[in-house]
């Protein structure tokens, strides 16, 4: 199933997790079936993209009685690797940092938080929910050394550029970027880069509120 | 403008927020002025993209002559509303909540929080950053006594329904939701609601890492 979900083209990636979303409303309601049709009323997408989308993984649906769906969404937690745990570190113990730290959700979804990074001497030192803040100078040390796979970097705008430099020189696999820049992977390098584009969203958000404004004015 | 800027779709939108980050890149190393090629190179889209999103604004390039840096980001800044100010609560104190009212670039951005709200009775009365904690009873009347047009949601998903459901009740312009659910607004509502996807974008992080993972296996 690895080699064909590799295949599989990044706008169904895009839609998984809202699949997996949906799902655990679902059993959280504790519906046992859910049909193509009624996941297309929920998601918006349409039955047979749906169906289609599923199949891509082996589809585990059947004609007339729909999928299960705890079965769907444990293919699903495969499929998105969740049954994997990935070491990972946070880059900034600021305000965010601290956020990316407490938030059980990525806990849960097998990225385990091992330490947080800072060059702020009155961090270095202290502890968030028990996951030490260490020096920034001896980062690329411990990524070797407890073999770390992801990078979560929440660094302001100015130190990112570097942080994330350094950290595609290690051997980290993955990075998740809260800051508002661009990186450039070298052509060599297959770290993954993962961006989170606050700024971007509130920007989006702003434009729609001054135009329904303006459009309240007329 | 207004009209005109109204009428352009979502998916140039999207890309204005890409241009106006670029933009700051190049003004921040003090280049004057930028051609819609150079722009192609920085951003990834064509050169004929470019020049016709921004047609969608008025146009402000010259042939031969490229873009001003700085006069171009202001029509976006313009465009984006960014010259608007938003009055702004953050729902939720918790470590969330706190890194959106401590980040900078959202006040940068006009959006001006008043308040921060919660119904932990350890945080009500105390502050962030000067921004006030208030109890969540108090929510409702605070937002038509000061005039809110924003509300940004970092409650838990337990909790974010029923956050989200009564700000939809109240004056209420936009909703900046952090919560991994989906909000189905009432058709007689016009509140904006913009989703981050902290999950959603995790667990396509953590797909990609597990393919790597397998091929690296083979």
């Amino acid at each position: 199933m690895a080699n064909k979900a590799s295949k599989v083209s990044e706008t169904v990636i895009r839609r998984l997790p809202i699949y997996h979303r949906y799902l655990t409303e679902i059993i959280d309601k504790d519906i046992e079936r859910i049909s193509s049709s009624e996941l297309s009323k929920l998601t918006g997408f349409t039955a047979s993209q749906i169906r289609q989308d599923l199949n891509n993984f082996g589809g585990f649906g059947q004609q007339g009685y729909g999928y299960n769906a705890v079965d769907l969404r444990n293919q699903i937690d495969k499929i998105l690797g969740m049954d994997h745990t990935y070491n990972t570190i946070v880059i900034g113990a600021g305000s965010l940092g601290s956020a990316v730290a407490k938030y059980n959700d990525f806990r849960a979804s097998g990225f385990k938080i091992q330490a947080l990074f800072d060059t702020n001497t009155d961090l270095i030192g202290k502890s968030i929910d028990d996951i030490p803040i260490l020096s920034y100078d001896d980062m690329k040390e411990y990524i070797i050394e407890h073999k770390i796979d992801v990078g979560i970097v929440t660094v302001p705008k100015q130190s990112a550029i570097d942080v994330i430099n350094v950290l595609i020189e290690t051997s980290i696999k993955g990075i998740w970027n809260f800051a508002p820049i661009d990186i450039h992977v070298p052509e060599d390098s297959d770290v993954i880069i993962e961006n989170i584009r606050l700024n971007d969203s509130l920007l989006k958000l702003s434009y729609y509120l001054k135009e329904s404004h303006l459009k309240n004015e007329y």
